[in-house]
């Protein structure tokens, strides 16, 4: 047993939280004394203990001058509970090994600062990249102020995201659609365009073995005109919001608010990507789940306006000079104005290949 | 040492000389004596020696009791050289292990029967699967008289193989490139339609580190508005072959000939693919790299007419609803229409992902 197991252990168990703790990060702490585990802990959801917090609780008197590891630099200032930093200096531990600092520049540094001041050894960097990693919508959202975008497609090997007469049940395996209800998960909101709501009338919730969280809904639909039987206008857990342009009629407005649904106007004649991403933000929204279709893909393109693609291929060939693409909208002219990505995982999930990839 | 390690030898040194033994297959042979290597040998060329001859030569008078490794069914026949299986049993070897059996069902098992009517102990089936792989495009080409397809395409993230004013130069990678022209090494022929020629001007030729088999360059150019001046109209080593259709204007056929180009003429007013692929494979051509475009694809995938897909996915997205895609054509209705294939392969190939497909 050395450092980097049980900085991984903290990584592992703050992994296991990952989208439920919006809008914090998801953070583990393992507490060790003469190399045995005395308390572990893991912030589970907003407003609740954070981990450090859970841990020196488990570990009870067994703190003095034991080792903490934790994935993300404790807090040095009062929120919703008292600071972590301040805390651990009262419990006696005597070493504090971190993975990353606060991503916020404000604070970033502080809860150390006031550790090291009170003589505790800290040291910071361990796996770091897997903890940034962790956290990367965290640390976007702190860092910009605007939602983390994943943008997912799933197209044939031929890169067709349906028949030229616009079928598409199913292209990808059953295993990959199952996937994608992960990733439902994890994110605060799912968005799509209003006409892939027309298209395939989907319902927009997680469904995952054992449960899941439902994102909230989002439906770009300049001219409202997502249909009001449409499965999203069911509200029970699940919430639906509308994002609609400044000129739409307000009686019309009115039938999807009595059924519960929230109308986001914003005030242009058409919806601009990176204002709503704003307003968004500011509404609590920390990541987005974008599920096309070509059209809203290839706005988003146009603003370079995501942090995240997934694609799944799946082992068809379609054909078709004019079946559908994932992206959409105008286009570029020259290879150089393409969007160069990073191809960060590439994974077979059955028998389609999901691949991971970032913004260069 | 043992069974498997020197028929995976035999099988690398097979490796080696794909793509240069055609219309013959790859076959590599080592011989064992107290286990230490005797002999080993290869088949480099057509009407040069088979493997297990040269194996033996190098062995010298040290086969006595030997065992031979080889990857396929030595034979029984007098074709340009005498048959392996007599020297074989001249050689005084006692035992051979074979991975494969001959393809042609026709002498399937007649070197195996000689061998063991001379009292040499036999075993077939050692890594059977890796050597028929080796020597997929001759066991195609043996079994069905045609030859073996392999499509290739090249594209971005998002599914495009070009901006939607058709730049392509270059999607993919300096390394993806290099990979292509191995691919054109291994091909007898490598097969464009004529819209590629006028659009792109390709060499077709390879252009690998340290030199390379250049394959028969064949255009499809149903009414021979293949450019006059177009490089694939210079012929050194390489040559170029135009296949057009039954109606076209013979003072131009004549203009093509005289600079060295053979014109296949189908008796059809538009180009078929499989009474093509026929011809072809009479002409000797056992194996096709078919390098687009969209619609040369679509015809290759309408016609279910190939045996292996390559696709380059490049780090990029270029967006565009118009912006082309690897396989056009007409295209289907129904997913179920579309054709299922199995992923064998995924690699990462520079920073490009190499995706390798069979038709299921």
């Amino acid at each position: 047993m050395n450092d980097q197991y049980y900085m991984q252990l903290a990584i592992d168990i703050a992994k296991s939280t990952k989208g439920q703790t919006t809008p914090n990060p998801a953070v583990g702490a393992v507490i060790v004394k003469n190399n045995q585990v005395v308390g572990i802990g893991a912030h589970v959801k907003a407003g609740d203990s954070h981990a450090e917090v859970h841990a020196i609780q488990m570990a009870k008197g067994r703190t003095k001058d034991a080792t903490m590891y934790v994935t993300l630099e404790p807090c040095s200032h009062f929120g919703k509970t008292p600071p972590c930093s301040k805390l651990l200096i009262e419990s006696g531990i005597k070493r504090v090994v971190i993975a990353t600092k606060d991503p916020n520049p404000k604070v970033a540094g502080e809860g150390i600062e006031t550790m090291k001041a009170a003589g505790i050894n800290v040291e910071v960097g361990l796996l770091e990249k897997e903890a940034t990693q962790l956290n990367q919508v965290f640390f976007h959202f702190i860092r910009t102020g605007l939602p983390f975008v994943t943008l997912k497609s799933a197209t044939s090997l031929d890169g067709k995201t349906a028949t030229k007469t616009g079928r598409s049940k199913w292209i990808t395996s059953q295993e990959a659609r199952e996937d994608v209800h992960y990733f439902r998960h994890i994110h605060d909101a799912i968005l799509v365009g209003v006409n892939t709501i027309i298209k395939d009338n989907p319902s927009l919730t997680t469904r995952l073995n054992g449960g899941g969280k439902n994102p909230v809904r989002i439906i770009l639909d300049t001219h409202l005109r997502t249909p009001i039987d449409a499965k999203v206008m069911e509200q029970q857990d699940e919430e639906t919001w509308i994002v609609t342009s400044m000129h739409v009629d307000e009686k019309r407005k009115v039938t999807y608010q009595n059924k519960g649904v929230q109308i986001i106007n914003m005030q242009t004649p058409t919806i601009e990507i990176k204002p709503m991403l704003k307003l968004l933000a500011e509404k609590g929204i920390c990541s987005i789940f974008v599920e096309g279709g070509a059209e809203v893909h290839g706005s988003f393109l146009k603003e370079r306006a995501f942090q995240q693609m997934i694609t799944y291929i799946a082992p068809k060939l379609i054909g078709g000079k004019t079946a559908p693409t994932s992206f959409g909208g105008e286009g570029i002219k020259e290879i150089e104005d393409a969007m160069n990505v990073d191809i960060t995982d590439v994974k077979m999930i059955g028998k389609d290949i999901r691949i991971t990839a970032t913004p260069m």
